[in-house]
């Protein structure tokens, strides 16, 4: 057997390379790309299964690889284009330069690239926020059908021709059928001249069927919060968002927090129905806005995910959430639904399902599950404490050996409630402060202007939005920052006046509160915002005390802070404030909205559904309300700061360059924390 | 180690013996009976778990087996009756010289026996024309639970504490929850104070609760005919029909035979949808018929099993019939169907579900399925034909190696319909005839009447009932009579009045007709009549023909009637008028019922799905309309009769005691089948 250096043909055997994958192996002149990409196991796309109808298969030949792979790849090394790939050439479908895996045929030694987006199990690579890349491999995959047509010598039914399709095309055994798509497949078939494009979910059910060659399924992840809901239109097969909405929950009419409208439901007739209806439609309106935002038929949705705190995703399964506000606040089930989205009154294509991440307890739901999702500490063997602040802040601690959850009640002075200036995230909210330890005059950022209010432009740049009110993360930064003058004790009281003869500080009541903003409205920080501030970030902390007490940890690797709220406070400020526990500063930061994330993470890859349910089981679920040492940990943590290890380092870091010590440091000793 | 030679004691250890099992063993003294029985595999039956509440472990101490087992039992082998079985002997819930095996204890050597009545799976006794028992061992089961109320401590969700106390109570992983238990089972866990009972499908998917202790789940067996519609109410856990009725199906407004509805369907809107919704109102109907009559709440109903010929089967699923009307005759699906009740607006309980069996081709439906199921030929050497006569003539041939099936288009004859007397069997109809060979003078018997006509007491004891017509049966016979009497040539034609100077024989346009009752109306059959049941027997001989073709028989070992025309219709007379192939006639039976039969075994015995459908699978398929030979054989079989083997033995057979041959004995040499 003779074979040249340059080529390795022998007994008319060309050999080819697949990258990035390295695959390679040898196969007869005139095999089809596609079908020695199969045969090798090479990540290839195909919807139409090689019938030049879906310009998946896409691949190009790579240049000058010869030296890497010992191949050329020289002009000829594939088959001339033929009249199909020429047409989808000329209608842009298939991009220069690119060949139709099906359609090219192998006639040299070859490398061959297949580029990203021509492959199945392909990544999306992770925003800034995100903690690792999502890899793609939706529970709803297209299949294109030739179904042979009946005859009379050999009668079988309809499906079972279909499903022997699917088995010799593509290997699947699909027993299940969807009801509705038994009902319309006889006129399908023949409408589409037994051409048809089934969707397959898990593998093994079809829940859609379209005459003809249909390309893409969607998918929508929703994540349903007390005050906010959003959704996330994804294309299931390159992972995409192609459309984003938020909207306010609807159910606010019926109480501001949790506890009102469990109120509603239980002291009204029908209540909980009516609960449960609305933030159906309001499910159903961000379906709207997103497949119209998309471009994308209602229809064409085929799979949803759901997360949200265990009130709101009982409500929207149509579960009471009467036990989850009563002791000892037990959830229906804790484990992962999966049910038709028609189930629960969600208008999209009738065999589409809905995902819901499982509830972790009471207290801890799929919000916090998908959150888990996301961050993925069960991957590490760093620490992590993962904080999700809401009207309870949810805590999750540990790594690949352990980990824990709990929820803390830290009421909603967090999210600007029950402070006397308080106000959501919103335009014209304070977010950002400092103030000057010497004058003790102070300087902020409201959203929506990206100046600090001392700059001579601020007046007139922010004159549209104003200075509404301050927001939760302003809040940390405001009671820090007066720590840090100096203007609070350690204990939080508010110094009268005369210690700092500073105008600022101003008589209100029998105490004394800080002038933040003189304009109209004023936005003062009363005592009584303080001591919120002091209950909320005592109970978040006393929470995490808990949980490192259980992990039996002294210290966390890595703070990662979630939602809104988490995106939005400075690290630095939450340390100073003792919200969370000694960590170095760079190990400290936001997780963006990794509940949403993580929802993303549950439609787009279906082996992230097992491996959130296996970690859900395992995760320790621990009832704040049911620990004795929580009490003392949260009585021990009101104090400002309650914490030692790096106070002075963090008290610098937070200083304006080129400022002196905070008088905070020249006046009081810190108390730390009380030996425990 | 001792023992006396009458007692089996050692080391505080006594000796049981279960009958009628033989199962024995050892056990501690104060061992529960029914904790004996399950650690050795006795099937004995108990919903409450051991907690005296269900009466199901009823179990009796053995007298005088001794001498059989080698132990004796005596009046203190139990424990002595504790207050919770007096109260249930009290109340009648525990028969006289029965003990409840929960509460029982074993205090010396003793035989005990389960009766049938505490076994799980026991078998209904075939009833008359039935081919075999029928095992009781049901889909849904019921389970009495006593869960854990949750604890602050270790939270938990409710459905799981619920389906980790069926595994540990009942060693039964169920991980399915019907998503409407799952709504309401917080409410009636706490309804209950954590007493339930759980309907358990499957063993796998709980469909459905109650708080505290329910005992009987119901079944409905429902048999979907183009004409009449047919339901049996059954207890799941004990097999017994506790109701039975029966409907016309009012889609007969939308045309007599399946073809005039398939073409409603097709011209008008919504045409399809109102044959469904019509059946399935009918089927509600039938539901609350049985309910009513049992005195069941239909929420206590949790499971259903429908049969049905492939229309019916199909509009009843709410899937367009059309693709049957027309060539190849394509069903949507032949594999079973098991989907919730609701899902075809069956209005039961809301977690039962219907099992639909399977239908084997277009013309071969579920209701063939089903009388398969019945008669069980797979399990026999025997090669048994069994016949199913409506409108078409269903056909399965064969035994344990081999089956065929085919459907035989006989048209309507049959069934009265398209007789110019013709009518459905109902009273008043002529069901059985003979002729006299000497005088051609008739005698008949009225369905409603016991008496032939020509007993004196006839007129008065018929004159309520009257005679209005003859249905199929009645055709069957008579046509045979007439040829045995000689008043049929063998090719069908009426001979004219002439050859036999009879009164009955009077002319009729330019063919003469037999008159068979005198009254008013007056019953006669015509020459199209006779046309009509030749046409009709020679298409079902001729499929039956086919199939022993296939099978390469030339002769049947046992043929079985089913259907309301099998169980009416004589195997002598049918055997003469050359319906049926040659085959002794005492192996010619009627089977009833079969396909109600096989309905109620697909909803009393699990294991009997499995078993249908893998039957149906290996099925081989017929289509009459794509095998030549059929029409060769339709033509030949034309003839009456058409066969010799045993022609002269029936033919007397058929003779009243005391009555001379026949006259076709005396006149015609019966002409045979051609050779073929």
């Amino acid at each position: 057997m003779r074979s040249s250096p340059m080529s390795g043909e022998r007994q008319g055997q060309v050999r080819v390379v697949f990258t990035p994958s390295g695959k390679r192996g040898r196969f007869p002149v005139g095999t089809p790309v596609l079908a020695a990409a199969r045969s090798l196991g090479v990540d290839l796309d195909s919807v139409c299964g090689g019938r030049a109808l879906c310009s998946r298969c896409q691949v190009m030949v790579s240049e000058g690889e010869f030296s890497k792979h010992n191949i050329v790849s020289r002009a000829a090394s594939l088959s001339v284009q033929g009249e199909a790939e020429q047409k989808l050439q000329l209608r842009g479908t298939v991009a220069d330069g690119h060949r139709l895996g099906c359609q090219a045929t192998l006639q040299a030694d070859v490398v061959i690239d297949v580029p990203a987006e021509s492959q199945v199990h392909r990544h999306v690579v992770r925003k800034p926020d995100e903690a690792h890349d999502i890899r793609i491999d939706p529970v709803v995959r297209f299949y294109y059908l030739e179904v042979p047509a009946p005859v009379l010598a050999a009668p079988s039914g309809d499906l079972q021709r279909l499903q022997q399709t699917l088995k010799a095309d593509w290997g699947l055994d699909v027993h299940g059928c969807a009801f509705g798509v038994l009902q319309d497949l006889q006129s399908v078939l023949r409408t589409g001249e037994w051409r048809v494009t089934v969707a397959v979910r898990n593998s093994n059910q079809i829940i859609a069927i379209w005459p003809g060659l249909k390309e893409r399924p969607y998918g929508i992840a929703v994540d349903v919060g007390s005050a906010t809901m959003a959704a996330s239109l994804c294309d299931l097969t390159t992972g995409e968002v192609l459309a984003s909405a938020g909207l306010m929950n609807p159910q606010i009419r019926f109480g501001e927090d949790l506890m009102s409208r469990v109120s509603y439901a239980m002291m009204n007739p029908e209540g909980e129905k009516v609960l449960t209806d609305t933030v159906r439609r309001a499910i159903n309106e961000l379906v709207t806005l997103v497949t119209r935002q998309a471009g994308v038929e209602r229809v064409d949705v085929l799979e949803l995910t759901l997360v949200g705190n265990p009130s709101m995703h009982h409500l929207v399964m149509g579960i009471s959430p009467v036990e989850l506000g009563v002791a000892p606040f037990t959830l229906a089930s804790d484990a992962a639904m999966d049910l038709p989205a028609a189930d629960i009154g969600i208008q999209v294509n009738r065999g589409a399902h809905v995902y819901a991440l499982p509830c972790i307890a009471g207290h801890v739901g799929a919000d916090t599950a998908a959150v888990l999702l996301a961050e993925a500490p069960f991957d590490l063997d760093a620490v992590s404490l993962i904080v999700d602040v809401g009207t309870n802040a949810e805590i999750v601690l540990g790594n690949r050996s352990r980990l824990l959850a709990a929820s803390s009640p830290t009421g909603p002075a967090f999210e600007g409630a029950q402070i006397s200036s308080g106000q959501r995230a919103a335009p014209g909210a304070i977010e950002r402060v400092r103030i000057d330890p010497n004058t003790l005059e102070p300087r902020f950022k409201v959203i929506g202007c990206d100046l600090w209010s001392d700059d001579p432009a601020f007046s007139e740049r922010a004159s549209d939005i104003g200075v509404t009110g301050i927001c939760g993360s302003g809040m940390i930064e405001v009671v820090a920052e007066m720590y840090l003058a100096g203007i609070l004790d350690p204990d939080g009281t508010i110094r009268e006046s005369a210690d700092s003869g500073s105008p600022r500080i101003v008589a209100d009541g029998p105490t004394w509160a800080y002038v933040l903003s003189e304009g109209s409205p004023g936005i003062r920080i009363s005592q009584g915002d303080v001591r919120a501030i002091q209950l909320a970030k005592a109970a978040l902390y006393a929470g995490v005390r808990l949980l490192m007490d259980r992990l039996g940890v002294g210290k966390v690797d890595r703070i990662r802070l979630a939602g809104a709220f988490g995106s939005h406070i400075d690290g630095k400020h939450a340390m100073v404030l003792g919200m969370i526990p000694d960590c170095d500063l760079d190990k400290v930061s936001s997780a963006g909205n990794a509940a949403g994330t993580g929802a993303r993470i549950a439609l787009l890859d279906r082996s992230s559904r097992a491996l959130i349910e296996a970690q859900v089981r395992r995760i320790e679920k621990i009832e704040t309300a049911a620990a004795e040492q929580f009490k003392e940990y949260f009585v021990a943590a009101m104090a400002l700061p309650h914490q030692t290890d790096s106070f002075d380092e963090l008290a610098k870091s937070v200083q304006l360059p080129g400022r002196q010590a905070t008088r905070a440091n020249q006046v009081y000793q810190p108390r730390g924390l009380p030996n425990s």
